[in-house]
């Protein structure tokens, strides 16, 4: 029914991109990229929920009330955040120029920054840059612009997939960045530096575009997490131009849950491509809860097993040492009862009801030597469930981190 | 008044200690600690308030019940937790052996265990050595006791001090282990794997030592953090004997206030000389917290900026990359105005009221070069403040961690 297709944020019609070099990072990598559609888009956002946040995501919740955009621009390098007044004038700064040059309203403009915080925004490199970026915009920019978006990341990070709605073929792409200070807890128009663009031609209420959107993350982006360190700068942001022309998608239909469907996919494939380029991480680490007395409960208890330093860096070590597991399970804030506690690492039970597993070492080190590896937490308490993503803590994880700005 | 002595938890008058090696480490330290008093003491424990505890908290807690104990036995290299229930029969066992060498009732000895979680405890070793152990004691045996709880900790940790009562000299000393899976939040009688033993030959009412208790480990060990791990093993405890003679110490007296402060400076110097013997650790960070809306709010940001992998590492690079602790002020929880928010490092002011301060990045370098940190961060909304104390996240704590059991 959902068809992965080729191409990022430009699959769906109607919609161009770019990605060029302007200058703000030193290593003359790309910097600055430009999402583009032909029409006047419904758009929704979610942003960080971090109390410092940096100016264009404050921008970005004011030009969205009207619901409404059709650009998306971004530099990578600075996060302008904790910049003070002078911050929120470049941010502006970039909405208009781009606005200008567009032929757009200012305020259909969106804008991202990602990078170090507390510098002042080079924002005349970024002006300087903005008629190669406009000019160079294309049906195919969606790999330029993954590129422009990324900071330590080490690939870029992109999927698309179409469905039909009716008789209608409908496309949502996107593009996504973040591989560090990734902690993302984005609410809506409350709360990841993760950053992510999705495009569609899909025609869809407003209120059905929010909820998908909504929906989408909760068990994507919000479920992974890095560092435990929540950024200043994430958002997803959600472009809609309706040029699909298919009946219009309204909520609580089979099409809007195909569409919820496509979007929860994708946002997904992205969320584990940011893990599996993490900074340092040498691996992929799915962490369920199950059984748990509530659906809260769940996700406390996965988010802490996967944020604990101590069980990442067993992980790094290939140590099957699950007692940290127990650990994090036990002050993570859930209901838990150790002797209801069990314990999987792998196909392999390691502690049942309270008690050790008595396991071949051997087998246990295979597991942990793996580069995917499954952690099941059987709380025995419930019928709820949640799923995190995490990578391990590795000695490069720190020496990026330690020499970030240098 | 208060008088920092030489010695550590055998200072006060009528307590014993000694520590030797009986076989469970591996690298032959060692391993096996006793604190003995000459009387029966009036008794109180603070411990973990992870939700999976060790055996030895719940069977310290059972035996707190009528706030009585007379000795402690501890092992270390092996934390006796979700071991079943052999796990709790191996504790018990070790508390009854003790009792029977010393002619005590089973129920006046605690018991602490700190190593590796979920691994037989080889309670043969430790009672093959008790008979050894109990020979051994002696008046100034606190080096031994201290050397033998330890587990990745470097440096022995003790302390003791004497102060006046009316005319008697009372006296309290302890020791203290712990520089990993170190983040506790210990309550009375919930929730470190620090462990501490306290003694005094104070006279002192339970309710009086229970409070005492109490206070002092809130601005001291539970403003403390490594890695953001909760332990399933940390406790303090405190035997107070009454062999000073002095005239009881009861709440709410001058006595008591004196006797509250001298326990807390012993808590407080002990809490440092963890996170100066932190694993990896090449740093001692010192994060004020002022003028915060409530006292919660003030911990809770204080906590978060203590935890951020993110500021830790940068404290390991020497990069005084200020955002970070912005960013994780933001994320704590706390009420937080960006426009009110002031960062000093050092003596130095980089953001004041949401605003840059330029500043020589030469000066900062030299700031964040320093073996010993001082970071304050002001909320300017209230008048509540809170510190906490943290090292930084080196390449060599990742090491030590990813190898442990190995």
């Amino acid at each position: 029914m959902i068809r992965i297709i080729h191409g990022g944020v430009t699959a769906p019609t109607g919609f161009k991109a770019h990605g060029i070099t302007c200058g703000i990072k030193r290593s003359k990598k790309k910097d600055l990229a430009l999402v583009v559609s032909d029409k006047l888009c419904d758009a929704a956002g979610v942003f960080t929920s971090n109390k410092v946040q940096a100016s264009c995501v404050v921008v970005n919740k004011d030009h969205l009330r009207d619901a409404k955009a059709q650009a998306i621009v971004c530099n990578s390098g600075n996060a302008n955040c904790m910049t003070g007044e002078p911050g929120f004038e470049n941010t502006r700064s970039m909405a208009s120029a781009t606005a200008r040059h567009l032929g757009l309203k200012k305020k259909n403009v969106l804008v991202a920054s990602t990078g170090v915080i507390g510098q002042p925004l080079p924002i005349t490199k970024i002006l300087r840059g903005l008629p190669e970026l406009v000019k160079g915009l294309n049906r195919h920019g969606s790999d330029d612009a993954a590129a422009a978006i990324l900071t330590t990341d080490k690939q870029t990070k992109q999927m698309a997939v179409e469905f039909n709605v009716g008789k209608r073929r409908v496309r949502l792409g996107a593009i996504c960045k973040g591989s560090g200070m990734l902690h993302p807890q984005m609410q809506s128009p409350k709360h990841a530096t993760m950053l992510c663009f999705v495009s569609t031609d899909a025609v869809i209420s407003h209120a059905a575009l929010r909820s998908a959107l909504e929906r989408a993350i909760e068990k994507t982006f919000n479920s992974i997490t890095v560092d435990g360190d929540m950024s200043t700068n994430d958002m997803v942001l959600i472009l809609a131009n309706g040029m699909a022309q298919n009946r219009v998608i309204v909520e609580k239909t089979p099409e809007f849950r195909l569409f919820c469907k496509a979007l929860e996919m994708v946002c997904l494939v992205l969320a584990k491509q940011m893990i599996k380029d993490a900074e340092g991480a040498t691996k992929f680490v799915e962490i369920t809860v199950r059984r748990a007395a509530t659906s809260e409960d769940a996700r406390l208890a996965a988010k802490a097993v996967a944020s604990s330093n101590l069980v990442k860096c067993a992980l790094f070590g290939c140590d099957p040492n699950w007692g940290r597991i127990a650990a994090a399970t036990g002050y993570s804030g859930a209901s838990v009862d150790p002797w209801k506690l069990t314990i999987q690492l792998g196909r392999e039970i390691v502690l049942k009801n309270g008690g050790r597993v008595k396991k071949d070492a051997s087998i246990l080190n295979c597991i942990f030597a793996k580069k995917n590896i499954r952690i099941v937490v059987d709380l025995g308490l419930g019928k709820y469930a949640a799923t995190c993503y995490t990578s391990d803590l590795s000695t490069n994880y720190v020496r990026i981190n330690s020499a970030y700005r240098t």
